[in-house]
């Protein structure tokens, strides 16, 4: 009987443990929960689990604990963070057995393509929402123009983890619904694009003033700033002489702005211990990143800096965040990005009757038979309560997806790979449709001004 | 009889050097000079070399052969690059020597200071113009005001290598006299101060617009930007409690503003390599670093993002280098700060007939029986020509000078150390005034409205 591990069972690993457990009430299949707290993983099992789903406390760090678990399965789930994903590669390369994570392919595993042919075994990364759903619904698309005839101009695409409508009731238009220590240091180092045949390097400090309008019908405005590397895509996707190519991350409109504001103060560092932090308050620590000045107060002095007034939107998300106030520090010591976080974790918190939403949008332009034209492709996908995020269905559930078709041995592909490839992403994304992830599109024919943009 | 061994020869050794040599030629002292070019030690060494001056072809990184020159000496000075000093200091504490050089203590090598105590040998770090002249005669001071009675308030340290005003023919009012690589990295990370009892945390990209005017009687202005970590002089010069304190970087006025246009393009960054190089021309390489709109050139964008027009300053000083040119890219590979480097050393070029500049300015703030007081103590050394520079004297003179004290039994501290004692500092500085490094002083009362500052 086929046997499927999954390693981590935080909360990301919600609908992809749910998903996995109605499959085997359906077939002949095995499942064994693991994770570093045995209890979680027990009770992630479910408090009368079936005969065939196990739990079990799991060490990573033990190497004959975890290959020994390895040993016994057929395919292997690992949700633990990014670079512990090479320990359980390197049991599944030994043992034989087939890998799946939702985290970027890092170069020490890329080097493993070959082990991994040779033992016969798919290692499939990059296989949730960013990376995953994106790789996926952009491969068919792309896929689908240049076999219609097409020849593409232009491909840009966002992505947000974001808050829903209905839950939206801060000035920021924001919750964390995933790590906040990744939305704090987002954006860090420089982004690289194409745009209309020009190379573009924007550095972090202007990141978040360089955005694109984003519309989605039915929903308020938002506003996307580029990724760190949108140049490594274009072999990736096979469209190495592509002259527009921007892929971003996605807020709701306005957010940006005011992110600035906290980068230009230099809030988001994270290399340095601050020092007097013990005596600070809020706006205090505000102080610190402000030019000194007896005459005016840190509110005056933030204004001029930003070149704004007290009636903005931009100073009200700011006074919001009460980094203005008189309140106590949530930390006494840390780097700025440490105490901003734990501010905003305050401030941004998703509360439990908060749902949230994850929103994908590709824009592709291709020139065909004379005419220039432009597809929307778009996802809203809502979370629909607390544990089953959006976020954790739409990483989810393509591992879990991949997981059944490679137990019932629809996957042919071995080797280290992404989901770029048809025989990958046509199965999972079939299946993700009847799941309810669901891209809308809207197609529209270009006239030629507007296709130079 | 004694025996000085200097290792590493190259421009900034040559006041060091001849000093040394004048010395032996009136003591019983014999010189060896060492360097990983066997043909410069020779001819550092001079044409017909006298009988007590030798030169040899050393390589650091060959131990055996290191620490057998370092076992032939009594005084090893190390001109090495800062990062390679650990390996001359084990050899000096291997065989009980004394060391000297001029730059930063490590953290490395100040846990050997116990190990330095044992041998019974002085380590001298920081022993040059910056870190070593801005000790001694900041410490030199602050002993003074202390002694007097005086409580200090307030201590502002600003040191630049710049160009002699007679050779100053850009409208930058610079030239490379120093390492370029270091004046385009200048101030990367966050620099931190204090200001009336308040911490301040600049980010890098904010540095150049948070400068200090600072003026010099006989001189154009100047202005001075912050040094990354000026909190730590709180203790290196025992002065815990004082409320203000900054130490920074000194260029003629209107430098920073327009080396901040840089900062704002991502021009200084060096984490990446920039692809597309090779099509560039100086004003696409601009072009890279600003956003796309086929409506605007790139004079106009650059303006834009600036909030300048094309009869200011700023807008003439980056025109000046170049950048809006259509010349060829200096490199076809490289980070943006390579680039930046190579087109500036084109620019920044100090010629034959050249002579660079040192400019040091202390400003002490004090107490003193209800007197507010204030001190400017300033140091302007001029090069004589392209080998005897203001920095090679200044950096080299002070090393020259411990050495020969050291020859002489006239330096009993023993261990790790930096010259902020009066037994280190006040020979050094008595011989560094015979020699015409000579700081003038200014002492004026303040009223109590400017003593707030």
């Amino acid at each position: 009987m086929k046997h499927i591990l999954v390693i981590g069972a935080g909360r990301s690993a919600t609908s992809l443990l749910e998903y996995l457990k109605r499959y085997v009430l359906q077939a002949p299949v095995r499942l064994t929960i693991a994770d570093a707290e045995p209890g979680l993983a027990r009770q992630k099992a479910g408090d009368q689990p079936h005969e065939r789903i196990a739990s079990t406390g799991l060490d990573i760090f033990k190497q004959e604990e975890l290959w020994d678990h390895i040993r016994q399965a057929d395919v292997v789930i690992s949700m633990v963070p990014a670079h512990f994903h090479i320990h359980v590669v390197k049991g599944c390369l030994y043992h034989k057995k087939h890998m799946l994570s939702a985290s970027y392919v890092s170069e020490e595993i890329r080097q493993l393509d070959a082990q991994a042919r040779e033992a016969d075994i798919l290692i499939l990364k990059e296989c949730g929402l960013d990376p995953g759903i994106d790789h996926m619904t952009a491969m068919e698309a792309l896929d689908r123009i240049r076999t219609e005839g097409g020849t593409l101009t232009a491909f840009r695409s966002y992505t947000g983890g974001l808050v829903a409508p209905e839950s939206d009731t801060n000035p920021w238009g924001y919750k964390f619904s995933w790590n906040p220590r990744n939305v704090v240091l987002a954006g860090q180092g420089v982004a690289r694009y194409l745009r209309n045949g020009e190379y573009k390097y924007v550095p972090y400090h202007r990141l978040f003033s360089r955005v694109e309008q984003i519309e989605l019908e039915g929903y308020a405005p938002f506003e996307g700033y580029p990724n760190r590397d949108s140049l490594g895509y274009r072999s990736l996707y096979g469209i190495d002489e592509i002259p527009t190519l921007i892929r971003g991350t996605l807020r709701k409109r306005g957010y940006c702005q005011a992110w600035n504001a906290l980068v230009q103060l230099g809030m988001t560092d994270d290399s340095f211990q601050m020092q007097g932090l013990g005596q600070m308050r809020l706006r205090d620590f505000t102080n610190a990143f402000l030019a000194y000045d007896p005459e005016l107060g840190v509110e005056e002095k933030f204004c001029r800096l930003m070149g704004i007034d007290q009636a903005s939107e931009l100073y009200n998300r700011i006074a919001w965040l009460g980094l203005f106030s008189k309140d106590p520090l949530p930390l006494q010591q840390g780097s700025p990005a440490q105490v901003l976080q734990a501010i905003l974790e305050e401030k941004w918190k998703l509360e439990p009757q908060d749902k949230d939403m994850v929103v994908m949008q590709h824009i592709f332009d291709w020139q065909q038979q004379g005419v220039q034209k432009r597809l929307y492709s778009s996802l809203v996908s809502l979370g629909d309560d607390q544990l089953h995020t959006a976020m954790a269905k739409t990483v989810g559930w393509p591992l879990a997806i991949a997981a059944r078709l490679l137990v019932e041995g629809k996957l042919e592909r071995r080797g280290v790979c992404i989901p770029v490839t048809p025989d990958l992403y046509q199965p999972i994304l079939k299946e993700l449709r009847e799941l309810g992830i669901q891209f809308s599109e809207r197609e529209e024919v270009l006239n030629a001004e507007a296709a130079k943009r």
